[in-house]
C-alpha cells in the first residue's frame, strides 16, 4: 500500500477518480468520430471508451494518485472492452497514476491465483512471465473466505501490490447480509473486516498500512468510524462520495490523524462534469479536473491536510 | 433454468464440463502449433485454449448438456484470452450446449447491469442491441444484498438466461464465513439460500425451478441435503465432484425425486483425463469424453435415473 499512500502525499490528494465510462458520458463528437472508423460495433465503442478515458487521464494525472477503471464497464464491450481497459490500465500507469482495478473478482485456489495473475502479477507462458492487465490493486470478495484471499498474496509481494475486501459496502442494500449480527454479537462486515486485520498482517508496509486493504462506503459514517477504529493497519477504499451521496463530513472518519488511512472514490460526479456544468463538450476533460480538484479541496479541508 | 433442464433430461446427463483451461493440460503439440504461429505470447497461448477448447467441445457435445468456462483461465491471458473465451462460448452454443459462464460477478444498480449486459444480454451501442459473451448463465456472488442481484433479473428475463448465486461454495474455507451462524439461529449460507428463494420467486418454470440457482459444492453433503430440503425452488449447480474430492453418494442428495434440481460439474478430472490414463495427447478430447460417460453413468446410477 506503500505506493498509493506516497502518491497521495506527494499531490496531497486521498481521492481516486472512477473510470466507469458509459457511453452517454463520452461526447457525441467523440462517438461520432469511433463509429465512422470502426462502425457502429463493439470495437467502435470501446474505441471511443479509450479516446474520452485518455483525455480524464490527461486532464487528472497531475490532480490525483489513482484512476479506479470499474472492469463491468469494459466487459460490456467484449473482448474489444477489456483491449480498451488493458490499454487504459498502460495509459494511465505512463501517466504516473496508481490504478485500482474495480473487479470484485473472487474464487479459490489455483483459481483465484489466475485471477491475480491476470489483474495483479504475470501469466506464463512457456517459461516467460507476460502482463496481462497488471493493474496496482484489485478489489475483491470476501464470500469464499481465506481459500479466496490467500492466493493473492504472494502476487502482491511479488510484484508490490494490493487488493481491498469488499468490508461494508455504499449500496442501499448492503445491510442485508453485511450488517447481520453473528451469534458471538459481531456484525457480518466487521467479522470480514477482522480477518483483513489477519490476512495483511505480514504485510504491514512503512506507514503501517497493509497489503489488504478494506472496501467501506462513504454512505455509512457511522459503521465507517467503527471499523477505523478497529482496523489500524487496514487502508480504507471509500465510494459513494458525490453522486452516490456521500460528503465530505462523511468521509472524514476513515482516515487517521496523519490525514492518510484512506482513499475516496468519484465517478460519475467526475466523469460527467461538463454535462452537470453544460460545458461544452470539447472541454469534459476540464470539467472532470476541476471537478477533482473540488473534490479534493472538500475532503482535505475537512480532515485538516495531510502530513 | 427449463433450457438447462430440458438439455438435462434429453442427455439424460446432470453434469457439466468445467472449461478451466490451464496450458498445463494441454497437448505439446497443439501449444507448439500456436506458438509458431503467434508466438510465445498471450495470443499464442489463447490460440491453444481455444483449439483445446475446440476439441473438448467436439467430443463432449453430444454427451453434457452444458460447459462451464471459468472466466479466470482466460483473463489471465488478457483481452486475447478473452477473445478466446467469447469463441469458446460461441461454438459451445452453436454445438448445441448451454453455456454456464463462471465469473462469479458482483457489483451493484447500473455497475451490475453492465455486468448483465456482458456476460447474459446485449449492450447498447448507437441504438443497437449487439452481444458481448453472451452466455446462458452467470455464477454470481451475493455479498452486496439485492443491489447485486436484481439487476440481472430484467435481462435474465428478456433473454431466457439465469443465474447461479454462491451459496455454500465447495472449498475447505467456504465455512469461515458461510458457516456462522446469526443471532435468529440461521447460517449465512442458509440465508442467502433464502435470499435466492425470494429472488427468484416470479420467475418460475415449467419444472418449478427458478431463473436464480445457487452454488453448494458437492464436498459438504450434510448442507446439500439441508438447503435441497429449503429451497424447493432453487436450482442447484454442484461443484466438487471429481478432483475436489466429492463422490456421486456426495451430490445425490442435490437431486430432488425425479431426478432433476442439480447439475453437477467437473473440470480438472475431465481436461486432464489423457494424462492420468496415461492416454496418447492425441487422444486427449477421447479421454475426456471417457471421463464425461463415467461420471454421468456414476451419477445417474447412484440418483436413480432422470424423469
Amino acid at each position: 500500500m506503500d505506493r498509493l499512500i506516497e502518491a497521495i502525499r506527494a499531490k496531497k490528494n486521498p481521492t481516486v477518480a472512477g473510470l466507469d465510462p458509459k457511453l452517454s458520458y463520452i461526447p457525441q463528437s467523440m462517438l461520432n468520430a469511433a463509429y465512422s472508423q470502426y462502425g457502429k460495433t463493439l470495437e467502435g465503442a470501446a474505441a471511443a471508451v479509450l479516446q474520452f478515458n485518455k483525455g480524464i487521464i490527461d486532464a487528472l494525472a497531475s490532480i490525483v494518485p489513482a484512476v479506479k477503471p470499474q472492469c463491468a464497464y469494459y466487459e460490456q464491450f467484449g473482448w474489444q472492452g477489456m483491449r480498451t481497459l488493458e490499454a487504459t490500465i498502460r495509459y494511465a500507469q505512463e501517466k504516473g497514476l496508481y490504478v485500482i482495478l474495480d473487479g470484485k473478482r473472487n474464487d479459490i485456489g489455483t483459481t483465484m491465483q489466475a485471477y491475480a495473475q491476470a489483474h495483479l502479477g504475470t501469466t506464463e507462458v512457456a517459461g516467460q512471465a507476460l502482463p496481462a492487465f497488471a493493474g496496482d490493486a484489485l478489489t475483491v470478495n470476501p464470500y469464499l473466505g481465506a481459500d479466496g484471499i490467500e492466493p493473492l498474496l504472494p502476487v502482491c509481494k511479488r510484484y508490490d501490490r494490493s487488493a481491498f475486501v469488499l468490508v461494508k459496502t455504499s449500496n442501499p442494500s448492503s445491510g442485508e447480509l453485511q450488517d447481520r449480527t453473528f451469534a458471538d454479537g459481531k456484525t457480518l462486515y466487521a467479522t470480514v473486516g477482522g480477518l483483513c486485520e489477519q490476512w495483511g498482517a505480514d504485510t504491514r508496509g512503512e506507514y503501517g498500512y497493509s497489503r489488504v486493504g478494506a472496501v467501506v462506503g462513504a454512505t455509512y459514517p457511522a459503521q465507517l468510524a467503527e471499523l477505523r477504529r478497529a482496523l489500524p493497519h487496514t487502508f480504507f477504499l471509500v465510494p459513494g462520495y458525490g453522486a452516490q451521496g456521500g460528503g465530505a463530513k462523511d468521509v472524514a472518519p476513515a482516515f487517521d490523524e496523519r490525514g492518510l488511512g484512506a482513499v475516496v472514490n468519484a465517478s460519475r460526479s467526475i466523469l460527467t462534469a461538463w454535462q452537470k456544468t453544460g460545458a461544452d463538450e470539447r472541454d469534459y476533460a476540464a470539467a472532470a479536473a476541476k471537478e477533482a480538484v473540488r473534490m479534493r479541496d472538500d475532503i482535505v479541508s475537512e480532515i485538516g491536510g495531510i502530513r
